[in-house]
């Protein structure tokens, strides 16, 4: 099992990419399209203040089924009201007419600003004659619904004759509002809706939901993964695993790509009193904007690692018992300071990843988040970003 | 009632201030001393990795009593076991020895980077004969206990013959390894440790338990009142209300001068389920770096307060009903954009302070939190904090 970072897509999935308008310069407008029925499961943000899409998107998965995916990038449709569920509508309807296939089987995802009125006629005429566009090329979608992303993200693994191929948009914030995270799963594998939603959430569980670019959830983040069949069936735990991996690895891409990052920060906890333990530690330490401006400025400042250990405040754990490691080097052992070689260790932290390890010596609990630096970069994207 | 920021002290309280070498210029050590013996209560950190002095701390505040307080800058004896412990008493017992007062009356506080060793002889010289130094101005004592502050920070306040004066330190991370808030009040008023202490954890839950610079929590937070009861009986609800308006004032001067911050913003709840929710929604607010980019470059990109609101998943909630005002302008009515003049509002971001209202529209409950802008300052600071 290997992960290509020169992605191909499964038998049956193709998309097809066009500047329609809404950005200056680029693509901003994508759409994938299975010619096989596909089952289909989705995942969608927690945030009270969902899209229209994200509304819209819950109904249609529902049926479980889906045949394409269409996606715009600039303006996220987000606190427009009902005009917005309106225009949401619109597009996956004109994605339908074009791609010949049924209307409810297409959803449909924005990502941008918030508070502005999608340009739905701009989308309508983009998608007219798209269909012609449809190529092999998994890039070419992932460019189309890029915001602050720096490149394009796609992957894909093969299982025996079956391909699982993730498309993804990045935790970039540099026309949108926000860390809009959009994630397209795509496999020729066979598989029914159910399995699909439970390996979808397993998935999910262990990849997208332990990264945090900057701890701000958008009002828009999207997976979803459709499964044509076209494969065969593949058995379900090997595709599970290979699923994980490959959620892992998109992950790590989107966290390494965060607005202005200049590294991956991955902070695996163990010995926690349980997994949920584990996950809000490693949550704490990558989301610190202490530990991450410490990672930008590779400076030994490890007593940071303790504080957002610290911080979580019901979380059962003993000082006395917290060990730390940065890439391997013992940093503080049982709540005290080890001795270490600080030159050696400023050198650990030049690098990228940087992995910070933590036993909380309490129990099972093991989890691992990811994320990344906290640099000039992110503030410029974001001081600017709606007036740029 | 009025905030003096030209503080005096209470009646029978002074300062004294030194640099005792642990930073190469400024002071770095203060004393407060009380000439008669006073009630007293303190709040610390609720960090899981308290440091030494807190630990100490909490032993000594159970008396209810305290002649003075001795506090150094730059290390923050934190993560060093029980050499820790030992040399926070022992920074207490040379204070008290000084000033001829009973060693379980001091209370100790220690700022700055976190697992290294307190340079305990250092501190006891510079303690040995500071009493010849103690003098009326708190500006002074608060000059000692700095860290990335700009500016010493204190302020005081009559009631009648009573003072209430309140010295603390910022959300300053330069040498020390986070935001590491200090406070120290001193009143003549007359109370017995145990309604201080009520009255002490009333003014904190609505001031600086409402502060955020980063939502990074410190090991050493610390906040004590000493009241030596020189001016007599103060009736205790008008005294409450002059300390939680004096803390309330505290809290912002503490914001206004975060890490790298150009202005204070400050988020008002008001329509939330209770008042537990409004607390929460109004923290997320301030807490957002994406809110607190966009007020930084004073761009309108006020979709970011939905968002900030929608991710307090656990709070009941409705879009429908969330009604959003940046200083008095109506941005958002019920979830969906309001008509408003962008150039007027990209004026009013430009100011300081910035007030982010939002009406939730669920209930009675009301909330304010404290916080600031970031900005390329935060970075610097923070990107080589240890190193410099």
């Amino acid at each position: 099992m290997e992960i290509h970072e020169q992605p191909i897509f499964p038998h049956g999935f193709s998309c097809a990419s066009r500047n329609c308008g809404l950005k200056p310069v680029g693509n901003d407008l994508s759409v994938f399209y299975s010619e096989a029925p596909a089952s289909a499961a989705a995942v969608f943000t927690q945030n009270r203040f969902p899209g229209a899409p994200v509304l819209v998107g819950r109904e249609i998965i529902r049926k479980g089924r889906l045949r394409a995916v269409v996606v715009n990038s600039k303006v996220s449709n987000v606190g427009t009201g009902e005009e917005g569920m309106v225009d949401a509508r619109r597009m996956g309807i004109a994605a339908s007419v074009e791609l010949e296939v049924p209307a409810d089987e297409v959803l449909m995802s924005s990502t941008g600003v918030i508070g502005k009125r999608l340009p739905i006629e701009l989308i309508e005429a983009g998608l007219s004659g798209i269909r012609a566009d449809l190529g092999s090329d998994p890039m070419l979608g992932a460019q189309g619904i890029m915001t602050t992303d720096t490149h394009p993200k796609a992957i894909s693994l093969s299982l025996g004759d079956a391909t699982i191929t993730i498309v993804g948009k990045g935790a970039g914030m540099i026309e949108p509002n926000m860390a809009t995270m959009l994630v397209y799963i795509f496999t020729d594998a066979a598989f029914d809706a159910g399995t699909l939603d439970r390996l979808l959430r397993a998935a999910v569980a262990d990849s997208f939901n332990m990264l945090s670019i900057d701890s701000d959830t958008s009002t828009s983040d999207t997976c979803v993964i459709l499964a044509n069949g076209l494969a065969g069936e593949v058995p379900e735990e090997r595709f599970g695993s290979a699923l994980n991996a490959a959620c892992v690895r998109m992950a790590e891409l989107l966290a390494r790509d965060g607005e202005g990052a200049t590294k991956l920060l991955r902070a695996r906890v163990h010995g926690a009193p349980d997994r949920l333990a584990a996950r809000q530690v490693a949550k704490s330490i990558i989301n610190s904007p202490l530990v991450k401006t410490m990672a930008f400025g590779a400076d030994p400042n490890i007593g940071r690692v303790l504080m957002a250990v610290g911080k979580c405040f019901n979380v059962d754990q003993r000082p006395e018992r917290v060990t730390v490691w940065i890439n391997d080097q013992l940093i503080f052992r049982r709540g005290c300071r080890a001795e270490y070689d600080e030159q050696a260790l400023r050198e650990e932290l030049r690098g990228d990843p940087i992995d910070i390890r933590v036993d909380m010596g309490m129990g099972n609990g093991d989890a691992t988040a990811y994320g990344c630096d906290l640099t000039h970069g992110y503030i410029d994207e974001n001081a600017a970003y709606y007036s740029s």
